[in-house]
């Protein structure tokens, strides 16, 4: 009665998920889907190849697809598409358009009565988490998110597709004073541009325009439009050498206060240090795997966030360990 | 629309409860229920007192009744006849007894299809919520709860309850040590006692047998009898003057390894550093109680804790802002 998974798409994120897989053993991955030809990819623990499409004659064959694309191009034209014949999960992050793809996504589960999961991973996802946690508990009060450092693979990415640009990788940082006076429960009122910088390092191509390519990292929407942000053209050798890994990690604060007079403070903070952010983000994805496949089970079709899943669902654990080792 | 809240038990939680049902513009809090004479308690907010006695003629006029009593006596028999008849919150936070009054809590709610949510809080309660996410997302890891330093109620009031004892103050304190090496990701194999140290303050009434009483502490199961326990006798100024507060926190952690060599270190912390216990935990009870009345209202009867409960159902937002602003 293993979970059978699918992998879609086979970057450092459908990697991340082959690897996780392993980690569950009520789990088994039944093989990666790729828009290259399959034989030129070779996985990290043997599993499968398949083309991508052909993944809609294996309908059968697999409980859970998670896709692992990208959330600029990829996710909202192929996490609709995929949610009409799987349950799926994908890590849809682009803050701002959620609404639109989670309204996608419920449509598609509607023709065949299939469960979706969107928005996964840590940001969307764990510190999702943590900040209505937080809000609810102490509605009277703030919340702050900083991100970093590290390097986001959805900013690394959106550069990257930026014409001239050989390859990149983007480093948030949180700015310490802010975190300082957040910590302390002074409550600041902070712009997104007084908790973090960017910075970006870039590889040109040989002959492109460095001026054009650093305006439009600049000016981007959504992802870098509303930050300080710094850009460093450099070499690959240097790229790789120097920047070569994925680390990340942030916090989420609530500070509220309680009592007559509001007298008492309480300050609640969620944080992660992560070494490999595609695979950290791979093991939120395959937890909720496990998730989507139960609630499908009960009859629970249509499309969810982590918001809408009960805790209990994402562990291995039956509830009778549960209520005797864990709560 | 508002939902419509009693006070079972009117000491530091059921004081707390009453404020934070303030903090929700959703929420009315109907009254207090008292075993003392209702015309001697004096609430912060001038809400009506009755006698608990009375509690079962109002069963129409209460959406969730809270329960504020203690874990050692209170608890195990208030909740389980309480669930007959009403939608229930308590905190019973005794890790051992758990599965027990999960069982009889879940029976009563039988009766007359009524939702329960037991053992909510912070720890069992939002601790656990970390230890559940932490270990389903890092399945290759160990998790590490450590408390305070700060005042245990329930222990407070095990000791409160010894024959002899006037009051009592009890501190957890975490190892400092053990902390670091936690947090280093050293992955340590801890001992209960090599986490954590208990310091009792205690007034013992005039001619009472303190060896006796210090004895019945450091032997009690699940509160003492496997740490090190220190017992000082005060006096009962001194204990008034000294350790008039409720302040407490600590912090969940789980240490785990994903990579094709685990070579990945990731560590997720979750910290709470709370200035009233009681009201921090009253607010956790309160949000509780909106996800209570939300699953009874779907039909979703039966005896809960907050693992079970979709996190979404705490948060007085909708789902569509939920989705815009806060994922």
């Amino acid at each position: 009665m293993s979970i059978r998974i699918g992998i879609y798409g086979y970057g450092n994120l459908g990697r991340g998920v082959e690897l996780a897989v392993q980690q569950n053993s009520d789990m088994t991955a039944v093989g990666v889907f790729t828009r290259r030809d399959p034989k030129t990819v070779q996985t990290c623990t043997g599993i499968p190849v398949f083309f991508a499409g052909d993944a809609e004659k294996m309908t059968e064959d697999i409980d859970v697809m998670i896709l692992c694309g990208g959330s600029a191009t990829d996710l909202p034209k192929q996490t609709p598409i995929l949610a009409e014949k799987f349950n799926v999960v994908d890590s849809f992050d682009t803050h701002a358009k959620i609404p639109e793809h989670v309204k996608n996504v419920q449509a598609a589960t509607e023709k065949l009565g299939k469960t979706a999961l969107v928005s996964a991973g840590w940001d969307p996802g764990m510190f999702s988490l943590a900040r209505l946690y937080g809000g609810a508990v102490l509605p009277n009060g703030k919340d702050y998110t900083f991100w970093g450092k590290g390097v986001s693979q959805g900013h690394s990415d959106a550069i990257r597709r930026i014409e001239g640009v050989v390859d990149a990788k983007q480093y948030t940082i949180p700015l310490e004073n802010a975190l300082t006076a957040v910590r302390s429960g002074q409550n600041p009122e902070l712009a997104t541009d007084e908790k973090h910088e960017r910075e970006c390092f870039v590889v040109a191509a040989e002959g492109a325009d460095k001026a054009r390519i650093e305006r439009e990292i600049k000016t981007m929407p959504n992802y870098f439009a509303d930050y300080k942000t710094t850009v460093h053209f450099i070499s690959l050798e240097e790229l790789r050498e120097k920047h070569g890994g994925l680390p990340h990690g942030g916090v989420v604060i609530r500070s509220g206060v309680t009592g007559v007079d509001n007298q008492h403070k309480h300050v609640i903070e969620y944080g992660l240090k992560l070494d490999s952010n595609a695979e950290f983000t791979a093991s939120v994805l395959v937890a909720c795997a496990r998730a989507v496949y139960r609630m499908h089970q009960e009859g629970n079709a249509g499309c969810k966030t982590l918001l809408d899943v009960p805790p209990a669902y994402l562990s291995p654990l039956s509830r009778e360990e549960l209520l005797a080792k864990l709560l």
